[in-house]
């Protein structure tokens, strides 16, 4: 049986995860390859309901807590790993996930004032330590990604640019942290040139597990 | 300003810990203390949210994981805790809990297959370390408070009389571990005579406070 993989996209709203999560997705099929594509928040039936309640404005309540926000992501992660990743990749498909762990740690941890290694740790508990293979870091200018979005902005989003801008930062610095599970691709680039080079370096982690 | 003091009562469902917190805080007010009751999960907006997704035995998904349940009665205690909790407390009220991280510890722990001390250091977290000034612990056997219970049985509670077996017995290993803390209450007495057991203990307690 053909070994399965997990692969993460990551990267500030905007900087084309979906586009290319769809593009990996096609070309692996079209190698004969079964693929799961998901993503979070929101990957599971549970994890729907948990995304809705992080991205509503809508609370009588006082705001959410840091640590309740944390703990819902983690949640939300927790069954998404159990109920569909582990299942898949242990089926031996390639499971494509938009945003993991690292959008947890870039986004709460250099967003707002948790620590990182909380939050890395609160979410290896979650997955009981599931890290992606690869991880692709989708880098832009959030300037120049905020032009991209069209949709109205929701709770996350309207956080603002200074955190956009800090939330980058911490994502490069993750990447550098783990280079063997990081690639990052400048997302300014044309569509096509950023799946040419994303299918190289499947094509060679896949080699590589051969 | 009067000191605050935060309270929790905890035991196997049917015990009458609803009773209890009703007639403490009605004595307490009568003394003119300021009293908040509230309870987990779901004593806040949010947190009523999330107890909806917790009791629910509807999802369409594969059964809840057992880190996934952990992480959202954690995350209704992260919210708990810093809406309602810390600000009465700090604002000089008495809080009045109807289960805290206690009942975490023995359900998921005890009943199920996580770690006690995971489990409470992810409430610790969420709490950024509030633990009650007095726990009291209304013990009893499931059987006979199986009897007392006449709702409809929800997804916690069909879990079995095995599983409330094994609850009562990590509630007492909890209390026995914190003596401080904890008292003892035999949930079989007259609910005068348990109110008014509680109401000396909690007499000491605030002339020991003063």
């Amino acid at each position: 049986m053909t070994e399965g993989l997990f692969i993460s996209f990551e990267g500030v709203d905007g900087a084309g995860k979906t586009t290319q999560v769809r593009k990996l997705a096609d070309r692996l099929r079209a190698q004969g390859r079964t693929v799961v594509t998901t993503r979070e928040p929101g990957g599971t039936p549970i994890g729907a309901r948990i995304r809705a309640m992080l991205l509503t404005k809508d609370y009588e309540s006082a705001a959410m807590g840091e640590r309740t926000e944390a703990l819902l992501f983690a949640a939300d992660r927790a069954q998404h790993a159990a109920e569909t990743i582990r299942p898949a990749i242990e089926s031996g498909a390639i499971v494509i996930t938009d945003r993991y762990l690292d959008s947890s740690v870039a986004y709460q941890a250099g967003g707002r004032e948790l620590g990182q290694e909380e939050i890395r740790n609160l979410s290896l508990w979650a997955t009981n330590n599931l890290l992606p293979d690869r991880t692709y870091l989708l880098d832009i200018d959030p300037a120049v990604s905020h032009t991209r979005f069209s949709g109205p902005e929701d709770r996350m989003e309207s956080a603002g640019d200074d955190f956009q801008i800090r939330t980058r930062r911490e994502f490069l610095k993750l990447a550098e942290r783990e280079p063997q599970r990081f690639r990052i691709i400048d997302a300014t680039q044309s569509v096509d040139d950023i799946a040419a080079q994303i299918a190289a370096d499947m094509d060679s982690l896949m080699a590589a597990r051969n």
